[in-house]
């Protein structure tokens, strides 16, 4: 038991969860080092929301409404921090939850299913015995998308993804959605919204912008999405992390 | 097999030595994502040895040769990295080598111990059945330190250390150097030196500086110390992690 009053009593908890899950076989070998690297860049940007991953979740939200077919994809990651939350958002969106992993087993596939079922999710693709469809430009397993979903998807939300796959997505004419605590990787730079923020906090509040501006007309919500600029906001996050440590005295 | 051509090619063998220390059961449940977060860090100071780490490196040296006891303290992470590189350097200063775990349990000190001495380690401490003594400030089993090794010791080498510990080893008058990616950590800010670099690279530099300045008399050893301030060289890194943010464009 984590005590509540610990300093960094929300980055252990979800330690913790990383934790169990790998133990429970629901993460590949390396995603506990993948979460660390996380820990290190939310950390820098001061383990909060910023102003400008606050717009980058307004831009995010706009995108998903106006999709036709939007899709939310998870990994083991995902599914260990925030599943709730990314069920949540996926009844909202009336949008599938695709299960997407870089290393695939079907035994991981199995209990990712089980826990969003668990969740709520009334429609998870992506698992065994499906009838998937190609990514183009991608190699081996990793190239199988749901036909249903990420294949046939206008706008896919895909937090915590790969860079070679995020490439391949926007060359297929998706509109990537990432959320990636570090504004340097490729996949930050390559999606056309960037949330720099950690998915526990980031998920929840998509959720919220979803049902704040789903009554707006289209005219309202592309003009949103007109006024976003990834690379601008992935600046912005940059002099974040670089005024942290500028300001800071060892 | 990880092409040697891959532009990230060090760091994914590092990951892989992580990957294999847990299948092997050498380390805590969370070491994995502590080493996710050394990536992040390394990833920000560009992977390779700083300038003023190399200054630190040459403090550590000297502090390591006026040690009347010299002990090089290792976890689970350093013993998986680097330890050849830990052994040499023992063998170098005939300083003894103690196993130092956050985590302690029989069967990971005798994994370690077992790695240790098959690269050719003289002096394994820390392990079981072996006299303690217990460092002031500190609770349960992690007080345990070896009376022939950290306990006697006056300067201690602890690469990778948690924050408590690190600060109750200078409560108790130790002198202690460390390596830590992370310059705001709290073992950072306590430790005498702190080299800001990967383990990998810093550990042999340790050797090469220990053999260049074991001649040297005592009043220049004396002085590299005198003219070392680790405020200075925190700062330092600092600036150079912040730089790199600062110079990025997305």
């Amino acid at each position: 038991m984590i005590p509540k009053d610990h300093p960094r009593y929300e980055s252990l908890v979800l330690r913790a969860r990383i934790v169990e899950a790998s133990k429970a076989g629901i993460l590949a070998d390396s995603a506990m080092i993948a979460h660390g690297r996380g820990e290190a860049f939310d950390y820098l940007i001061g383990e909060k929301t910023t102003q400008n991953a606050k717009e980058a979740v307004k831009a995010a939200a706009a995108a998903l409404i106006l999709a036709e077919h939007p899709v939310v994809s998870v990994n083991g990651n995902t599914t260990a921090l925030v599943s709730e939350d990314i069920v949540r958002l996926s009844n909202t969106l009336k949008a599938p939850i695709e299960i997407n992993l870089f290393y695939r087993t079907p035994q991981r596939v199995e209990k990712i299913e089980k826990i969003l079922k668990e969740k709520g999710a009334k429609n998870v693709l992506g698992v065994e015995n499906e009838k998937k469809g190609l990514i183009k430009g991608l190699k081996g397993p990793r190239a199988n998308a749901s036909f249903e979903g990420v294949y046939k998807a206008d706008v896919v939300l895909v937090p915590l993804e790969d860079g070679d796959r995020a490439e391949a997505l926007v060359a297929n004419g998706k509109t990537v959605i990432t959320i990636d605590l570090n504004p340097l990787s490729r996949t930050a730079k390559t999606s056309f919204v960037t949330i720099v923020d950690n998915v526990v906090r980031a998920i929840p509040l998509i959720t919220e912008e979803v049902k704040k501006l789903r009554n707006c007309d289209e005219t309202e919500l592309r003009n949103i999405l007109n006024n976003f600029d990834n690379s601008l906001n992935l600046e912005k996050s940059l002099k974040i992390i670089s005024k942290t440590y500028a300001d800071e005295k060892p």
